[in-house]
């Protein structure tokens, strides 16, 4: 039987927290975790979708007849979870500065308020978002599959609360949900993204959206696609330059073929098609059909029509 | 303490779930779920890849001796949840129909009685294919690690099982198995596909697989290869026309390299090889090794031999 | 309702499972598993991230001034537990010759001990990591979420503990967990792989990194970059060979762009710059940027500057 | 290792099932349970104990402003479930019998919504218990602490549910709660006893309440008191008669103090008193007390005054 | 299908609950639980069961040369759960005065500051129960079957706790931890008993000891025995009067067999033995020992020997 | 935020546990556990049960047609559980002899098969104890019920198996195993004691029945009756001697009714009846009735008849 030298390790692994925590400027004080908890938001997350979908994503027992206390229950849980979770977001966001519990309690109770209140929105952006789904996939049998079976919906119900906490002021939270629909999906949406009702994404896996992608209307968009940033502009000091828009504006109707990757601030205009595999950097008029032809070469564009890939 | 306005968001979530029953043509009944449940499924998914390799995916305490009470007893509650979920789906199918519950119950046991009877046919399939992996990764040591660690395998444990749902006419139940292993894997195979012995995904992150798509013997894929449809037919009414034969036919012994994309009902033939990331709308013929050479230019077509990329 | 011919279906599997067995020249000897348990792992794996950082991976109820007795209380069940495992694996290994278990013990121990000792290393590693993340991704804004939501980092936390024990002999172990971090996040990477510190892949989701492949210090990847083999040699008798270097070389500093496809065993000299889906099997001299500019047409290579793609 | 002789086991086994079978003129016909579920019940029995007490004895993140959602949808549930066991016991005791489904469904009904509707009358009840508990324990600080810490109110809890389940002509799934409260507490009250309000039982171990008991308004008795049969009258056949009246009539306000046992169809007048030990197969007068003194010869009645023992 | 008029039964219920509220002169305030819960109690017993004695109620894989990390982080942990329930037990107590949550605090840091430096006394005195256990009954075999199998010993557990929590003024705590140790064993300890070490409880079934029950060193007994309260004295308003001395003080050494009943606040001097079945109510001198012979008359005490009944 | 002393609390416990381990000549080694685990044992028990009554007390979802396969695996799991449990249990017998690894071996493989091949002579044993329930009480209704309902049969199934342990040398398991029942049913039978078939324990709460008990056929017992040890002879040394025969000898057809206690080695003769709440310390011949009237006077023995009390 093996002795291990576990005083020795605990020891070890101690001093280089310490290292760590001086390294990031952080005292050692006393007390817990002052951090969401990924566990915590992974209930609130499956009671939401519970809340919001209670006969196909809620109790597999629950009967139409008493669907509103059901509702009524999981909801008055799953915001008291939640704005626990808040409270230590907010604490953590002040850990630098003095903030009194008065006011992390004001500002918990008046964002998971405002999010409690936009839950009947999300539902019916939910809605359009699964009937684009239902419309757009020849393989689409009936709206309950595309509500059970169709990833890209599942990571919408995540973008749609996630990105209400991050508009918020909740970017971690935001972030953690983000994370788990990215980790189930294999589709990576930063909660920052602002994305338009009757959203479709097939298949989806390696799709990328990031922080200030901006997406109208019924846009459609197929697996390993990439809305993502060109360049990162640094400060003087040489840091990165933080939260300026940098990912694609995409119009109404666009549809994006997948493995096409869109980078910058560029403007996909309405109604425009972009093929499967383009590298495209700059913008797109309205109407306009962005394809690779038969081989690799340069793109090419063409305005007059809007026939399909 | 934050007093959510609970009641009042019940009510709205309330409204705006008649508003979608009613655009979809539902009656709201009294009454529980009409509707297979992922849960459930997930549960006979497990037992069954536990009775197929009862000593690698089994529990850890079984032991050689009694592998056959075990897989009796599995197999046995397994198919009765299994049965039960199929009548869900089966009357779903129906919801606008007249069926009698003694159709149902026909149609269910005949069903999930094909399907069992299919599970020593499956396990042989499988076991071409945990060869197909070990023969064909030069990083694989055993058949056994290839049964454990290979999320391509894993994929198609999931997928010969739903392909046989799908057959079976219970395309639902199908899909929800094949999002377990997309979403386990990255590898999303429609179950309607039709994939010969012996077949290798290698890595897998990113594959996709379409419903008409038809696989022979012997065929290699890495991750990201695409197999999909090339243009979406409309009705005379502009509704997507379903079940179309619309993905690629792949014969025997091809190869195709990473990020490939084939897309439209193209043939290639046996023994071809397709290189990394390669675009291809066109048959090609058997034999011939379709690549990019070292720039992005037109692919290469290159018939004589039909050595490695 | 039903009856299943389980009888009949038991004994077909049983005739296949001996047919396998006696292709795979296994005697079907009384005995429970003497393979490694995925289950077994995963707890440990678990238990070994919480012991490496207690206060954000550890349990949510855990206090700044008890850390030590939970790491330590932690490791031991999770070092003992990882020995058993490691027994059983070496055991499989000689599974055709002759071992004491005198000889199993002492090398299980041997190995255990020395990952045991390589932890409070691993540690410092991952804290370069979380920083290069922080410093890489201009939407990181602090290291905590960084550690909580980086699908790259949770793939570097299992990766650094699977490099340790594919380095002592634990091949199947080490690739056991590297597919629990694949499953998790979309990023594959052979526990084979050596990497150096302050590694940072963004989103992830598609990344491969082969078993032979040499990352050095400060390199940054993102998603859907593969770093593989470009032809697998095989011997006398057409077999594979195993084992061969056959993956990048890749020095300190490089970025590569996603999408990029680096195959076979060449060098990306110190500080260069893989554009986004660059295709390579060339080696790159230190310093160049390869672009694809805005055409898909030969990749362009300057090695004057380095700017960002 | 060892190796069971479990396929002869295995046979001994099914042997002796055979026969007992048949002793018990069954045959084996295909098919699962027809028999209630001791673990369904035992999740219906906590999710009532929660709806009819919800803040106390119901989930610990309950809140007042949402008890009614919560009472509504643990209802719901709960009673869905305890319908489809009354379903197995119907058709359980007509297992010899003939029974249309339609029957079965009919009387399933009728009884489960009785017992729904009685409901709120068994909280008022259990109420009248609690206060009753409260003023008679000198020991009782709070009702809280009452409801929370007594096992004779769980007891009753229990009873009250098991007594309407019994009256509505289901005694087995009666009896089933019953026992849980049993080996919970200790106190064996069998379902069929009739228990007036404000019902105290203090310690309650050993307590044992017969089937055809009665027990009046504000009784209250301790640990090991058994209110049993005397004799049990045999029919011609020698066969046990079930059913007929063979436990004592309790009337209102009576105390009956620890260990006394009472025989037989007596009635305990209201009022009285029944000391410690006393053995009784009498009636008692109203107002009398009846105790042993110190000494352990003839119970001595005294009925002038009822002051305590 | 049922259709339970839910909406009724939730309405009367509700309003039952606010006819007792009223009675009971509360205030329906929105908020969450006021009061401890028994789950969390659970648990703290749990943990402190197994930090008391690792090696053989802690978790099974626990090893010697780790104990101590094992403890400390048992500790915390349950330290801290045990103080968040002390919050909510003096909040409770204060109900209708007023306190400040700092008060709140501080008294809940002292009492279980103090509870926390007891924890090694108790251990001691648990110590002794075992020896006395091991030594007092000819059918122990070691002193780890009775830590592990003797219900006295596990009673005592509990009860050394709870008394601890009553005695700083936990009483709600300390009752919810009794009525565990009551269902689990049958031995119902009022947690304000004071019990010198060396005490055993053979059997244990139906042992009642009541509140202010004074038991010395080296004590014995057996099932069924009772240490109650003679009679309830009342105030000038009938109320009882609660909190005065009014069980039995059982000095040193003293053997009770099974069935005893002792009740009042008498005295048992040093040594005496009460034999089985007796009933008493008044004191027994030092070295007496009380009989009931073979026949069931008066006890006989015989104060010349000690001889064991 | 309190800040316990942990690390001194910590300190102390460490103290006292060596204190302890000197006192019992324990040395401190390194390693695990070396004693049996309740939950291992808990787990065989519900396993053994289910295996014993697939249908009654197996899983719900068990069908007839399968009851074997379930039988099979789950006795094959069940029973090498244990024989690693008689492992622990031999080997720590020897803590203080030398045995070797295969003589430890030897003996749990001997004991457990030996345990194994009694499972269908226990099941008979047991369906003659349901069938005397059914046949003893007016209240049962059938012979299910008394199998799920009655804790006296529960007691017996766990009787039955630890007594099996207990006479092939593992007392400690079967201690364990006996108090599992006692601590459910408040049953307290000692796993020595030998019990024929057809035995009947109505309500149960309170019974104890001693190591050395010897009961025969048709024996029924009621509430609270002990067959106990009148004394306990000490050697020359004072110490108690261990394992004499020194509880009653209860010949066939014997009814004991509720309260009644009879110690020492006494034999009750063939169909003899004790009346309730009888103290007895004499053999009694056939056929007599020993009553205790209405009056509590000297027991009265009648031995014409042998009617009912």
């Amino acid at each position: 039987m093996a002795s291990f030298e576990i005083d020795t390790i605990v020891q070890s692994l101690s001093e280089i927290r310490k290292e760590w925590r001086a390294s990031q400027k952080r005292s050692r004080e006393p007390g817990g975790r002052e951090f969401p908890s990924r566990d915590a938001l992974a209930e609130v997350m499956d009671a939401l979708k519970g809340a919001l979908f209670p006969m196909r994503l809620g109790p597999t027992d629950l009967r139409h007849e008493s669907e509103d206390f059901y509702v009524g229950h999981t909801l008055d849980t799953a915001l008291h979870t939640l704005l626990a979770q808040a409270r230590l977001e907010i604490r953590y966001q002040h850990r630098h500065q003095a903030i009194t519990e008065t006011e992390v309690e004001q500002r918990a109770v008046e964002t998971i308020t405002g999010l409690a209140n936009s839950l009947p929105h999300i539902r019916s952006m939910l809605d359009s978002d699964v009937l684009a789904a239902y419309r757009g996939d020849p393989a689409a049998q009936t709206v309950d599959e595309v509500l059970l079976c169709y990833p890209g919906v599942l990571a919408m119900i995540y973008h749609r609360i996630a990105h209400e906490l991050y508009t918020r002021d909740l970017p971690l939270l935001a972030r953690i949900a983000a994370e788990m629909a990215h980790s189930q999906t294999g589709i990576d949406i930063h909660p920052g993204a602002t994305i338009g009702p009757s959203f479709f994404i097939d298949h989806g896996t390696g799709v990328v959206i990031g922080e200030t992608a901006v997406i109208g209307e019924r846009v459609r968009i197929y697996q390993a696609v990439t809305l993502g940033a060109k360049s990162f502009p640094t400060d003087n000091e040489g840091s990165l330059q933080k939260g300026l828009p940098r990912h694609p504006i995409v119009e109404d109707d666009v549809v994006i073929y997948a493995g096409a990757t869109i980078l910058g601030r560029v403007t996909l205009g309405k109604g425009c098609v972009i093929g499967g595999n383009v590298w495209l950097t700059e913008d797109v008029p309205a109407g306009c059909v962005v394809t690779q032809a038969r081989s690799q070469d340069t793109p090419r564009t063409n305005c007059a029509s809007s026939s399909g890939i």
